[in-house]
């Protein structure tokens, strides 16, 4: 038995708007499993080697539910461009690089590097429509340490030049890589790129291969208003966006939808009771001028929301960084909402950043037993004081404010994978 | 004749818009002053020292129009608060830690380090009511090498416990104040911390000592309505905010008013006549849940606007943050406006960041001949690229996304005040 104890100011978020301090205390783990937290060492554990982090913060670490590996090159460039000039002059460009073997290895193990030196631990992430660059992807993941679920791209149509499949192609493809996909913390996910990229045929197979082999779907939803119209003359049928998911099989308790910022009463009806998952990525919904997704909203009608960076939409790949984005865009949309509704309190958005994820990977909110170890230290001393601060004030101010190298530890499924 | 030659890729923004790109080029100043921008070496200068740079970017150093030095040591905590709590919980009771001179002399070396090492090279700060630490805080800014002006704050009532003055103490400190000052680069400015802080008979006082000594002025102006309000009932006479620093000559071409979130087209228009300065504090706008500056509208109208974190209201001390962050502004604005106003495109915001406020200190926008020397080095080399970018390009990436100890040297009046 591997026994891990972590000696700190243990930080998580069991509930939303809820904290669960621990000064001072130890979160042990066994074999890679939360055992517990506790203020006084166990005596089972007196003579164990303890990984002692003095006066650091000890907190759960980060899950990004969306975000685009391939667009990591162009992270901050083109901010500009409105979302289809954006997609043709730079993302399907970039995108199609990944056909490149070569250049798939070097950049995804730059991107999977600095995941885990940030403390971003689970991704449900989407690839190129590239199969080997895809496996690529995958194995520098899993090689860090990243855990979670990966999708090569399917598009057989509106795609950019040289970055396209034919219908037949891009099934082909995805069943071979299906077969190929054998990681043990990197699993495959089915990803349309959304409606307007994938035919109705290609839609129906998706559906088909998800069902049968029971995996998990991405896409997008309700982005943007041109695209909403978009989707409209595509599927006349299809009142509503999201019924072009669920015709075809992909519209369900483990489907994640990224964005969802138009989605109205009736389509958040729909998400909720099919228990489909809304990916909150506030940084590229300012920064395409998307618009501010009611979060405040989803939250109080019982919706799945979970946060996700969307690079490189989003210009950031620290969720510290994408959780202040959160609380931001939840202060704009009270702004436009003449002030009645609430924006997100620091602490909630830290909860939609790291617990509110933890039931779409099998696991419970917090650091609760039987979870995998999850976790990152934050030290905050070279901040400077004016008095001394609680947990909770130190913990609000890491997420706003950091130094260069503040990151001392991470652990992912009980494992240390990044060391200051 | 010290000559200083600096070779790079040189990039200044002469113009709202515009950018002025010499590749490799070189940026020569004589005795402090800018001589020009080349393409080639000028043949007198053949055999000068050249500060080779290589590829990096030199540019444009940073103007910080708003920002309280006292907020400093509180960055990043509050955030959830509404501005009266915030104001009593944490900023008034941080400001009255200034009493203390070894406390502010610690702080204010530390912040003047930070400014020099983040590119901004001139300032217009919000002291606190102290007048040894707002010495303190000038002689460790211009120990620092930055430029400016510095206000000990004025406050005669609505302070907090053990923070405000007497009508008499205000003004007497502040005409000892002005006495001591001796500093060649950072210069005084009258600062009513803003309306409601200050009586009429303050108020008055304050004008006249600006007139006499013809000295600059900052303050707040229409951040948020409920201080709207509270503005209106402390000056039953006056139609609009502004009003209230125009009656005491508090209101002239070298007045700085931070904010101006919800000023209307008459106070706009006032604005424009008395060529005051408005100074968009985005972040701290966002943080606050004050509202969103119409910058466009201003810009439009032909205002003078200029950037400001608005530490500590503000999260972060860079400019190349605040950027970003009028331009998510911005981005804001033009949903809650229909799409009808314009966002600020990054190389916009840019000059609002550096040009824009150069002729308050007597200057022209960009790299002009005849301005002191203010710029930074910046290298973005080790940031991934999936193909060869433009120099416009890689500014507009430098400013959404740098990497630690990308800044490689600032100049600032011609010297060289940081080095990695």
């Amino acid at each position: 038995m591997e026994t891990v104890i972590i000696k700190g100011n243990i930080i998580s978020a069991p509930e939303f708007g809820k904290l669960e301090i621990t000064e001072n205390g130890y979160l042990i783990a066994e074999d890679g499993k939360i055992k517990g937290t506790y203020q006084k060492l166990p005596q089972e554990y007196e003579n164990a080697f303890i990984e002692d982090y003095g006066d650091a913060l000890v907190m759960q670490s980060f899950s990004d539910m969306h975000l685009h590996a391939p667009q990591y090159p162009m992270l901050g460039i083109g901010m500009d461009r409105p979302l289809l000039e954006w997609l043709n002059t730079y993302t399907f460009p970039t995108e199609a690089r990944f056909a490149d073997k070569d250049f798939a290895r070097t950049t995804y193990h730059r991107l999977a590097g600095e995941l885990a030196a940030k403390g971003t631990t689970r991704v449900c992430m989407f690839s190129s429509i590239h199969r080997e660059a895809t496996l690529i992807l995958m194995e520098e993941l899993e090689n860090a340490g990243i855990t979670g679920y990966v999708g090569k791209v399917n598009m057989d149509r509106n795609g950019g030049e040289n970055y396209l499949e034919t219908t037949e192609e891009s099934i082909s493809e995805t069943v071979r890589w299906l077969e190929e996909c054998h990681f043990e913390h990197i699993k495959p996910m089915i990803t349309p790129r959304f409606t307007p990229s994938c035919s109705k045929e290609l839609m129906q197979e998706l559906g088909k291969i998800a069902k049968e082999k029971n995996l998990p779907i991405q896409s997008h939803l309700s982005e943007n208003t041109s695209e909403l119209d978009l989707v409209k003359s595509l599927h006349p049928d299809c009142t509503q966006y999201w019924e072009s998911y669920q015709k075809y099989g992909l519209w369900n308790d483990k489907t994640l939808m990224a964005h969802c910022v138009w989605s109205d009463e009736t389509e958040r009806k729909a998400i909720k009771e099919a228990g489909v998952w809304a990916v909150h990525c506030a940084a590229s919904n300012e920064n395409l001028v998307s618009g501010y997704a009611p979060v405040r909203v989803m939250m109080n009608e019982g919706l799945n929301v979970v946060l996700g960076s969307d690079i490189a939409g989003g210009d950031h790949l620290s969720m510290f960084k994408n959780i202040t984005a959160a609380i931001r865009a939840s202060k704009a949309r009270r702004i436009m909402d003449d002030r009645k509704t609430e924006f997100l309190s620091v602490i909630e958005a830290f909860y939609l950043g790291t617990s509110a994820a933890a039931p779409f990977f099998g696991e419970k909110p917090g650091f609760a037993p039987g979870n995998a170890l999850h976790a990152i230290v934050v030290e905050d001393r070279t901040l400077p004081v004016v008095r001394p601060l609680s947990i909770r004030e130190r913990l609000e101010r890491c997420i706003y404010r950091r130094e260069h190298g503040c990151v001392l530890a991470v652990f992912s499924e009980g494992k240390k994978i990044y060391k200051k």
